[in-house]
């Protein structure tokens, strides 16, 4: 059953890509709200990093939908995400590309959704709290696996099948990632369930999931107050608030950027007993490949990220589906 | 003696028009950090949508140096600004971006500084707040001017001198809606000095203001805690944080991404009464060509945000230049 839906999503992928290796793309626009934006960051980040044939930037989707970028058109790729299939700015930003003539392809979960009729390809992934699928159904390493089979065609290169492979190790070292860190999620929900605000900081690809933690997890989920910061912008500004009375989730990635995320953990050792650190150095990561290794970490950082918060929801007796205003009311 | 001052940016910024006139440019980064890097993004955000010649984004510049985009090269124009010309990541960048053969051009107020000798032009903006300098020599209304330089080159256009005359206004608008909001800005100081928290929210162009007014006046001057949510993320996880307890100052600008801003601010409007709205709606910017008056609002919130927090750091007892880290330790 598993393996179905990966054969059927991998074609899904492989028929973007076909489609673009016969089209001149010179844009790819990440479109999208909160956590389906957030989900698609790496894919730009990685591209903007690996390939010089063409640019991209990401939007959440009500602005790129008002304000949209002058060279939207017939050169770009626009890649949207709607979890419900019917997020409305999603499905309007969609509707503007194919009148702009741009070729668009969209992740959701729902089939036959108002989405999936307003692109030209659409990629399903599957998300299910209660009874979670396996990590390669998810949007992560979906996003992974798109992003390699679009630098493929503009590097000439063939790495998808080594990323394929490599997602479907995923699931094994988010299991054994959660069980090691156990522990140590559940001292930091019963130390911080409780604080006025807890920041989150990270830099580079792990930004986004700096914005997941924040965003859709302290925020949304918990209903606390956050906000994610930039490890580079840290110390131009936003350091100065920091005292030894705030909480800080400090990720530590593996790529070119750690150096700027270990800089504000370094930092912050100093000046706050409220310091949570994530280190992706102390992961297993032998089952990848080198080259795949940092950005694999993000995703296993993701993974701990939403287990620590899971253990801060026990703690509140605050389910962490519990909203208060979306689903619950018009806004 | 502004006059001077004056006639020499407008040279050396048309030192950069005439430069990328006789140069194939692909693509524009802009690169800073903190305040610096929010007041080159209104030129992103402009450029992005008034022309399709080139490709444009912001980067903090220890990611861009860090990490730079792989298209970084000599078909690239890299905008840099260090406001005291010796910020350690923005002058790497800059040297990073001449060995990669890319354009370079930075504001400062420091002449001779570290980075007016890594880059290819330079440009000066002033700053006192002892004794403030004109508007028109600050460093948004500079990019301001800038961008349009940049833009009659790309777009054949030629609005750049109705662009310099409107900056010469702008004083005299700053002046009059000081003099208008100073009793709405006492209310906010005393009513919010002693908030845990205070969000900001806007959208589009505004952003870079509701950055600043976190970033660098609440966060950094203030010392108090703040999170920039932008007004279309806002109802895509944020929002769930927000109840009759959140204190929110919300920027309404006039650009079209305002639709956002009213949406978030319609929905704070029923959930808190600690909001505090300023709209660019109310201002009289009739001094001004229609076309300039949106982007020429974001700059008047900002003068007027910035009064706000004046008025706050005096209720406080904290003045507004005070720092704890920045400059007086190392880190």
């Amino acid at each position: 059953m598993h393996e179905e839906k990966i054969a059927l999503v991998d074609s899904q992928i492989r028929a973007v890509q076909r489609a673009i290796s016969e089209r001149s793309i010179e844009n790819v626009y990440f479109v999208a709200c909160g956590g389906s934006l957030a989900t698609l960051y790496p894919s730009k980040y990685i591209i903007e990093r690996e390939t010089a044939a063409v640019n991209t930037n990401t939007y959440t989707a009500a602005e790129f939908f008002n304000d949209p970028p002058m060279r939207l058109g017939e050169k770009s790729l626009v890649i949207l995400n709607s979890q419900s299939g019917g997020t409305a700015e999603t499905v309007a930003a969609a509707h503007l590309c194919a009148e702009r003539g741009a070729m668009t392809a969209a992740f959701t979960t729902a089939p036959d959704s108002a989405i999936e009729k307003a692109v030209d390809f659409i990629m399903y992934y599957y998300d299910n709290p209660a009874d979670p699928y396996p990590a390669v159904l998810t949007i992560f390493p979906e996003v992974y696996k798109l992003t390699y089979a679009l630098l493929d065609v503009w590097n000439h290169t063939s790495r998808l099948p080594e990323v394929n492979e490599a997602m479907l190790r995923l699931q094994s070292t988010f299991d054994e990632a959660c069980t090691a860190y156990l522990p140590a999620a559940r001292t930091f929900a019963s130390r911080y369930a409780h604080e006025p605000i807890i920041y989150t900081t990270a830099a580079g690809l792990n930004s986004c999931v700096g914005y997941v933690l924040t965003n859709c997890l302290l925020m949304e989920s918990l209903w606390m107050h956050s906000s994610p910061l930039h490890a580079g912008e840290f110390f131009h500004g936003a350091f100065e608030a920091v005292d030894d009375t705030t909480a800080v989730f400090a990720l530590l990635g593996l790529g070119n950027t750690r150096p700027l995320e270990e800089r504000a953990v370094k930092f912050l050792q100093r000046k706050t007993k409220k310091l949570t650190v994530l280190d992706a150095a102390a992961l297993d990561l032998s089952a990848y490949p080198e080259w795949l290794r940092a950005n694999t970490a993000a995703l296993v950082l993701n993974r701990l990220a939403a287990m620590y918060c899971d253990e801060m929801s026990y703690v509140l007796g605050h389910p962490i589906s519990s909203r208060r205003y979306m689903g619950v009311e018009k806004y």
